[in-house]
């Protein structure tokens, strides 16, 4: 009973239209053999792809979930043979380096390849999701021959990947881990300890599962300073690549969730498994960031892929499922009842779902042209300024995405009404799953804190600029619409206006309050990030609305299109920005009423 | 691992400290007999049933579900025990009349009793939920001869109720049902439809079942005009009062739901059942609405008992997880991390549930203190007064209390990062059971439709009176206190009438568009419902502050209960109730933007 097609309309104009410009971060060489066709005969594969391979699996999966036996995991029917055809076809390596066997293809595009995957089947995106990461960590940091000992075989996807963090007293805290590394003559070291929530971490998909696995060397300082990465594979790789003798790696159980359920989320026990470091001993928490935050703007994704999903299924039942008349009169006498979608309060959710993913999208899509400044860029000022972006974007990207795409499931599953509640028609689900991308990868409330703690600060607030620089720009640039009361795209420009102020008085705020407490800052961090993310929407679609607002006058609207982006931009503006005085307030009211309880008094 | 124990003490403080004055609704001579004492007592009593009895067969409810075979469902293990000694110890009929062997105690007691139930298992309480409702229909509308047949039975628990209102194709669309009634020459009728999504309508708990079913009598008017209410027994009963044969009444399936998973959702079968109608003929919308509306009130209720359970599992767990370092320093150097319910981010989740649910508490009793007088009260300017602010606010109860109630759970999930994600905490289980309520008793769009439509402008606008009277009174009468920019007082009273007049606003606007547009109130009303709940906690705010800034100036807060008070008035102000701001926004904008996209643009 689910629907997905991927949105390609939107995510051609994202791709195309929005980002044409290249936002002053410069064209890209190594990208120039991508055409745009070539590009959107990607996306359309991809969209096939998502949609006859991994969407039917998606509802069955969660219904069967995986299974655990004696240290072996099942996925669900169907997901081994998706898994071969997903590699097979070169998905799994899509963005990879072509000297691995990657296909070297824009973060742009794999990004919205990532969309649509987990708009199909969320739970199955994880099993190639946490390879690419691996493989993001061990490229930069292994050394060559580890690289020339696994890259390949993971870039096809014949080996998977895992990132082995969390132990069961330690997810947040990562100083705290206990798992240890003892160095051995030959430069390995023999890995003990156990780690949870491992996504993952045993399967039957792949030929053999390479863990990236933070330990502490015997000896090492305590604290995060004393972390080292090492990779850990199930079975050790012999000379000529083929897998040889099992590890000590065992899987000891899974997790019971309240969604997700065709992933496995593993219980790992090693013991005396053979490792080697990844870059410098003790500095593994560095080398596992790297990893970290390509994975938490891809967990960013989910919440938007998931969200389209539950929007495109809340739309089909609002076409079909008829119930009550319209208040503006019969729309269809045909029937003995006029379709939901009539109501205002069935629009108003479909709308809201549709800014949230619009605005998500162009705003992925904005990051996702930094990434590949910063992979492949030739400018030295350019990659400067496009990594200071995704330094400040990354917890945003994270942390905004995934609060809109559960809430945007949450409005699919409210459209449905009781049938929403029910598994039949798979709405739940999409709930179910949305939840975990708040969580993992560092919670939503920890993105806040790196976006105040970390990140304003960072080079005397260097990494703001490369943000609220656009922006300033483009209200200078539109004063004079502004002063014009009689034109609509004054009153947008009037209003991102008002919103960038309020985020630049918070910001000023925070600052000032966070240098002599930055317990000020800290109880800001969740609002804060929801403010900065917001005005980011309102600036992209204020820059679609300049697009939309052209084409229209020149006439070339022949599908409507670009009215329908004029018709979501208002509903933001509108319905959604208003949020961002309240935002401000509450910033500025400081700590005080959330840490003066005392703690027995909770 | 669920924690609940009934908040009594904030429950005292509502009952007897915030409604010592019966808000003007003047003391009720029946219930004299009811002295503080024996409430509290009350209280105590099924606070230690809800801990001892229903929370213990919580999880295992959720995780064993329900099951049905030939017709025949079994609920979890240990329900059947819980449900005999729920009914025996006579909770089962505390507000019910003691005609019928009621306790009849005030529905002040008996919604904080269900507060303590819906926190402890709120699927165990919809099985003599549901009863409660059905018998307030009977009671209203039945033959006395139906009274005496059914309702002593009912009471006590023997029997059990249903509402069969819901079909396959109608559900908010009550109009457009097919279930039939034939006349008999006996003055019976032969009941013949299929309803679905019915609560408690076959288990294993109770003798009979006695279903208020919604049937169109053969030759009766098409749509809303034509529908009559029946009573239909799955057995009949004889005329000593013993269950005779059965009555053409079949479970023919339940539903497999996101959660509640212990409460029979079943599809039910009528053929050629025998039925009786409740009041008139055709009239049975409005006898069905009686029901709905008692229910209404307690669904707001459900919300509120999840999120208080969610809150005290997130407190319990946030004093326990040890993760990182206070910002401020250290603060407990004999562990190898501090509690995380040091850190600020924490914190705002913590202080967020607890504001909604002191917020809804106080609401909560606010309305049932209504309900007493309307059912009980003797002065009929009182009655009437009374009876326009059930009216006003049985929606926003409805809807506000779960809407925040799912929230507060989520946080609660949130609180627990990963391990709030997998089952073994049971946090992940209140976001699915709470979920429900948002839907069923209708949509929380539909109370909003609800608000706007019917109940603002019933009777030129008196319902409102009745809430905004006593508001603009207490901020009038706080004037002095709100000028002098030095008291702490006064900028609680700037806030609330801040708030106030971006509800009065808000109606004005709604009110005079609406008038020429009726799609124009309905695109405000889910905005509409929760400015006006927040004004709604913002005045219980206020007036709680006030007594507990006396009692604090009196020196009489030995345990602290009222400065912490004090601080979570001062969250809800400050980072709470700021979000009027924004929805006064939204509302104003009318709904242009989104009405104007094309049907097929979506």
């Amino acid at each position: 009973m689910q629907v997905y097609q991927a949105p390609l309309r939107d995510m051609r104009f994202v791709l195309h239209e929005l980002f044409a410009q290249h936002d002053g971060f410069g064209a890209i060489a190594a990208h120039e053999e991508f055409t745009p066709d070539l590009l959107d005969a990607v996306l359309e594969e991809a969209a096939k792809m998502a949609h006859e391979v991994l969407l039917p699996l998606n509802a069955p999966g969660d219904e069967e979930g995986c299974h655990h036996e004696n240290g072996v995991v099942r996925t669900p029917a169907g997901f081994k043979d998706a898994y071969k055809q997903f590699c097979e076809a070169g998905w799994a390596s899509l963005a990879n380096d072509a000297e691995w066997g990657g296909q070297g293809l824009p973060e742009t595009i794999n990004k919205l390849v990532e969309e649509m995957i987990c708009g199909a089947n969320v739970s199955f995106s994880l099993y190639p999701g946490l390879t690419h990461g691996a493989t993001t960590a061990i490229e930069s940091h292994a050394s060559d021959d580890l690289k020339q000992r696994y890259l390949p075989k993971m870039t096809s996807g014949e080996w998977s990947g895992t990132m082995c963090l969390t132990e069961s007293h330690c997810g947040t805290d990562l100083g705290l881990l206990r798992t240890k590394a003892v160095p051995q003559d030959d430069g390995s070291y023999k890995i003990t300890g156990n780690k949870i929530f491992i996504s993952a971490g045993e399967h039957d998909l792949a030929g053999n599962i390479v863990h990236l696995v933070l330990a502490r060397i015997q000896g090492a300082p305590e604290g995060v300073k004393g972390i080292s990465l090492f990779i850990v594979p199930k079975y050790l790789p012999k000379d000529d690549g083929s897998v040889g003798p099992s590890n000590g790696v065992l899987c000891t159980g899974i997790e019971h969730k309240m969604g997700l359920k065709a992933s496995a989320t593993c219980q790992m026990s090693f013991e005396d498994s053979v490792g080697w470091v990844v870059g410098e001993p003790n500095k593994g928490l560095a080398a596992m960031f790297t990893m970290m935050n390509t994975e938490r703007v891809s967990v960013g994704i989910q919440g938007l892929g998931i969200g389209e999903a539950s929007y495109q299924g809340a739309v089909a039942y609002a076409k079909d499922r008829i119930q009550g008349r319209a208040l503006s009169g019969v729309k269809r006498p045909d029937l003995a009842a006029d379709p939901i979608i009539v109501h205002p309060d069935v629009r108003r959710m479909l709308m809201t779902q549709r800014a949230y993913l619009e605005g998500c999208r162009a705003v992925g899509q904005w990051v996702s042209r930094a990434l590949d400044v910063v992979r492949h860029g030739t400018d030295p000022v350019a990659k400067q300024r496009a990594d200071d972006f995704v330094q400040l974007m990354t917890p945003v990207v994270k942390a905004l995405f995934t609060d809109l795409g559960h809430e945007a499931a949450h409005l699919g599953v409210q459209t449905y009404g009781g049938h929403g509640y029910i598994r039949e028609h798979g709405m739940e689900q999409y709930a179910r799953d949305a939840r975990i991308a708040m969580i993992y990868e560092g919670t939503n409330g920890i993105q806040g804190l790196d976006l105040v703690g970390r990140k304003l600060g960072a080079h005397a607030g260097r990494y703001l600029k490369s943000f609220f620089h656009p922006v300033s720009d483009f209200i200078e640039a539109n004063k004079d619409a502004k002063e014009d009361k009689n034109n609509p795209w004054g009153k947008l420009v009037a209003g991102l206006e008002q919103a960038f102020g309020a985020l630049q008085l918070s910001t000023a705020t925070i600052a000032q309050k966070g240098m002599a407490d930055p317990e000020e800052a800290a109880a800001a961090g969740t609002d804060y990030l929801r403010l900065l993310g917001l005005v980011a929407m309102a600036y992209m679609f204020a820059r679609s609305a300049e697009i939309a607002g052209a084409k229209m006058m020149a006439g070339e609207d022949p599908d409507g299109f670009y009215k329908n982006k004029l018709t979501t931009v208002r509903f933001f503006y509108e319905r959604i920005l208003p949020q961002a005085a309240g935002l401000l307030m509450a910033i500025k009211a400081g700590k005080a009423s959330m840490m003066d309880m005392a703690e027995d008094a909770f």
